[in-house]
């Protein structure tokens, strides 16, 4: 019997995201989709899904938490303060798993909440029980049989991805800097004179300069790898693109470490892992993972400054949302971690 | 002494090319810039303007319209039902010239007005009065003093000059297909989620099809240069581009119009026009016209099946507003046709 | 036991897209991959491609030929000199199934060939052997066990679907007008300053009027419905999008034919159609179909002037092209229709 | 009387732009256009350009290099191999003011050349007398009356305002990162597959990471303003956008400088500049600059790691080349800094 999923903000850029996977996942169907905007369209008017995915109905988000019961996954792709108050109903509904894909429950510090959220955070303790899902660099184990997963924001995925080797071996001084660009879907789907394609096309901006939310996040992250503080500067910049994020990270070498070994530490890192590729600098592209679940990652020593410069490349909406929501949940439910994942193929050309 | 202008509707995209067009305009001077959105802010903290014009405050509408008793040209950039209730006012206090790029005096019809534009003209007297102020095509003199202009619309700019001297030599038949290609600033400065970059970009397709306020104002303007109804089909289509009209446009050779005559007869008809170029039709492109006030144009027959293929390419905000706007005010004002436009030299590459 | 297909051009980007196609088909397998450019590669070192296909080496053309002898189908998404020679090498090889993605096939009459193609047709016997392979409306079984199928332009396969129940079933006049507009990777993947990134974007032009190669394969297709003569006036414009074809055309209402019923009639003609789906025609758009086979079509009429305006989108690489070639072999192999292609989601957002 | 200026390489992106400038400049004419590929035409064949500056034929560089000898001015936008070949010519024709556009002359240690121009400098004397022109930090008069002028490359440009107030007035460590994104007309004219508009559409990547000639050059800028070395690290990324770059640099402040004074230090030290203008870090966009000579400059500190994040962006072809290179000719000559430059109003929208 197919496992039933749920997914809360379906109308949204990762909402149809999470839908399109779902509909190709051999393990699992999706059962509920809300949407208070699609209130009664079935998914096929939407999407080019056919099969019984097509047809599942939008319904208004209340309905939805109702049919939810009979589900034993729910993917929340909705903002922050919507999924704090969702998930403790739907643990109350008894649900066996829910990857939430806002920011909700990714700090671990609850007095960052309103500064980088705007909100107090009404669960608190919840914030110890979620798991972090970035399955590449989690604490083995940690994610089979989770029932609450915090799934990452974009540009941590792309910049833990990129620093991790260095920071987890110790390879790199503390003092990181992340430098990442991302494309306009990565803001949702909103309405706003910013995002229009007359103020956006042609153009290239850093936004939300040293109090972007996405910052404790990757500090939380990479700290957490070497146990010890790190000093991080992130700026996250607006591409005229509708997809992707290429990240570009700076950091000092450690002092011993020879240079001429750095490149070889990671791609050793990288090893096995599934949905994490080492390549040259200039092959880390937005083309080469835009409509996959792929990182493609790079790092360049300079000899003479001790500077190490690593890349990574991913498509925000998939790596960065969607497709490591489903990865996320392969590894709680035990299935094979590409379940859904392995056979997408990119966009490109 | 300057001529002094007022600019209603100043924060959108045509009122800002208008406060652009004046800035550096040898005889005309902005005086007053209306925008409720910006009030209080400087011309210069939204443009790169220095000099006099930099220096505007803008104002609310009201405070406007007052201080617009001191100038002698308006320009209204407002939506079609702001200009409707914008032009009596303005006459009342006495201003020389009125040039409004709105819908709101172009249709001679009033009746028309309901169906493509949403209310009953409240001024139909007005219809009357207004000239319609495409210069290339207007009736000798008619600009020349008058009081209240019609700017033409973006969409009727491209494809009246693209077919105006086939119909107006009555070398084709009455029914005529105007295909037109416009990119997003034609549609104003919108936060909708419609023009959003990540739903325009990549994109392309036609928009109100059969129902475009601008298809009666291109048939009205054939009819009244060939004194006989016009069967126009106009289909309007979004170009993920920001700026730039390519009008299409398909009719029949009129019966014993020799096909080898009709690109001579297109060259001769723009010979000695300022702003329209007759050139090969894989030369009519939007890179060669944006930020000008340049129309290119071409013609070609197949002589098999007696059809002609018309083309145009304008910039919406120059030619197709803007700077058609400014070259009205100045063949109103007894001024040399080309003041403040044909020193623009484009944005190519 | 699967089927082993070969692909000739591999390397293009309508090779890529036959790769990614034959990587995810149940009964068919990528065993061959000519590239001269690419000579030695693997495919999963291009594409994000795992399994069997992915480590598929490239090889050059004559190795190639040699090895498809394996094959019992080949691809060819070749140059149309290059497929006319190939095709007879291919043949005396015994290979079972030939579907040619270039025009080297696809016109009737050898005489139209130096003028549109450059080259003097060699084997103008096989034009009547070859099956033109537009599946919704070739004639029942032709393509059922076919062994050489001419694949269509990516023009005419808009075009034709766009037109098809007009002219099928007489509603319209036989002057037809088909105004497209497509994206780059239609031009093929070439380096040409014309197709440079910094000349493409923010631009919008007709190209080769009067004399593009696809016209003729349009009138041909729209012919052979009503078994009388067509007078096709085609232009190609050249879109500032990777992928798409839209057309839009025009054609008039036949005597004694109610506008009121042309809706519903097109409505009715697509019952059935695995990939052709009517819609309204704003929402014949790009993002609906790219990345899938799918061609989205409307038609509106205007009851003064009795004119329809008839619209088509696809993904040029996939329905107009990779994706339809797939769909042929589907046929010809008598496999169901849609294997291999249903399951494809596209790229929005 | 005119001052007369010839431009070789006038077909190139670059040559473009210098030749609509000079086309408006007050009191410099355009006299010699050399371009090999043009050869016959005159430049109004190719840009929206009137008056005598629309009238001049361009030559083949041999015929320009002997009418250059009746100019009293030189641009060389060619390839520094080419202009290391051209500028002793123009010296030895008497030529009051070359300046050239390519790295030709930028770098003073001529052991760098073939490193990074894969030449050896056949002329290293003259690297000695050519003057590094960038205004703004250049030693006060020592452009006035300069012979041979280096124009800065379009990174340096951004990267060196950026940093120059805090590097010059010791406020950072002289660790300094400069991530740039740049725009692809910044590459030139080239018909390369990596520029075509299918590659580098919805694409963003990395390039010639750790080996771009633009590393030493402003490595060279930034040192020469402390006296001592700077560690430079250096990425350029490409942008799917025709023009500008942003650069977003990163250093640790000075041990002692006070985080609180930082913007108050840089927004001094830009007062009175003609072309740099100092504001909010999130108001330093493309848009702001595209089609002007100004360069908008931020600076961000975070008082917790003390770095500071220091942003500029420009119109690569215009304050990173052919603007800078008038600016450089209107101080060389004693003219007014800002001839021809100041009246440019931007592309935006």
């Amino acid at each position: 019997m197919h496992t039933h999923a749920a997914v809360f903000g379906a109308s949204g850029y990762t909402g149809l995201e999470i839908t399109k996977l779902l509909a190709s996942h051999p393990s699992v169907e999706l059962a509920v989709a809300a949407s208070d905007r699609w209130q009664g369209d079935r998914v096929r008017d939407h999407l080019p899904v056919s099969g019984p995915a097509g047809d599942v109905h939008y319904r208004p988000p209340e309905a939805a938490l109702d049919r939810a019961q009979s589900c034993q996954v729910a993917f929340l792709a909705t903002p922050a303060d919507t999924s704090v108050e969702l998930v403790p109903q739907l643990l109350e509904r008894g649900i066996k798993l829910i990857v939430d894909l806002s920011g909700g429950f990714r700090l671990k510090d609850p007095t960052l909440y309103p500064r980088y959220y705007g909100f107090a955070h009404p669960k608190p303790a919840l914030l110890g029980e979620a798991v972090y899902g970035l399955p590449e660099v989690a604490p083995k184990d940690s994610l089979s049989g989770a029932q609450l997963i915090a799934n990452p924001g974009c540009y941590p995925t792309a910049g833990v991805l990129a620093m991790a080797p260095l920071v987890s071996k110790g390879l790199c001084e503390p003092s990181i800097i992340v430098d990442a660009k991302s494309g306009v879907t990565g803001a949702g789907r909103k309405a706003t004179g910013d995002l229009s394609f007359a103020e956006v096309d042609e153009d290239f901006r850093a936004y939300r300069v040293g109090k972007h939310q996405h910052g404790p996040e990757i500090a939380q992250s990479l700290a957490g790898m070497r146990n010890a503080a790190i000093d991080l500067t992130f700026t996250a910049h607006l591409l005229p693109v509708r997809r992707g994020i290429l990240a570009t990270c700076y950091a000092k070498l450690a002092p011993n470490v020879d240079p001429e070994t750095v490149d070889g530490a990671v791609a050793r890192f990288w090893e096995g892992a599934r949905f994490v590729r080492h390549v040259a600098a200039e092959a880390v592209t937005l083309k080469a993972v835009v409509g996959t679940n792929l990182c493609l990652v790079a790092a360049k020593v300079d000899p003479a400054t001790r500077m190490v410069t690593a890349f990574a490349s991913i498509d925000n909406l998939i790596k960065g949302a969607a497709g490591q929501a489903v990865q996320n949940m392969n590894l709680a439910l035990r299935l094979d971690e590409g379940l859904g994942l392995t056979d997408l193929k990119g966009t490109y050309p």
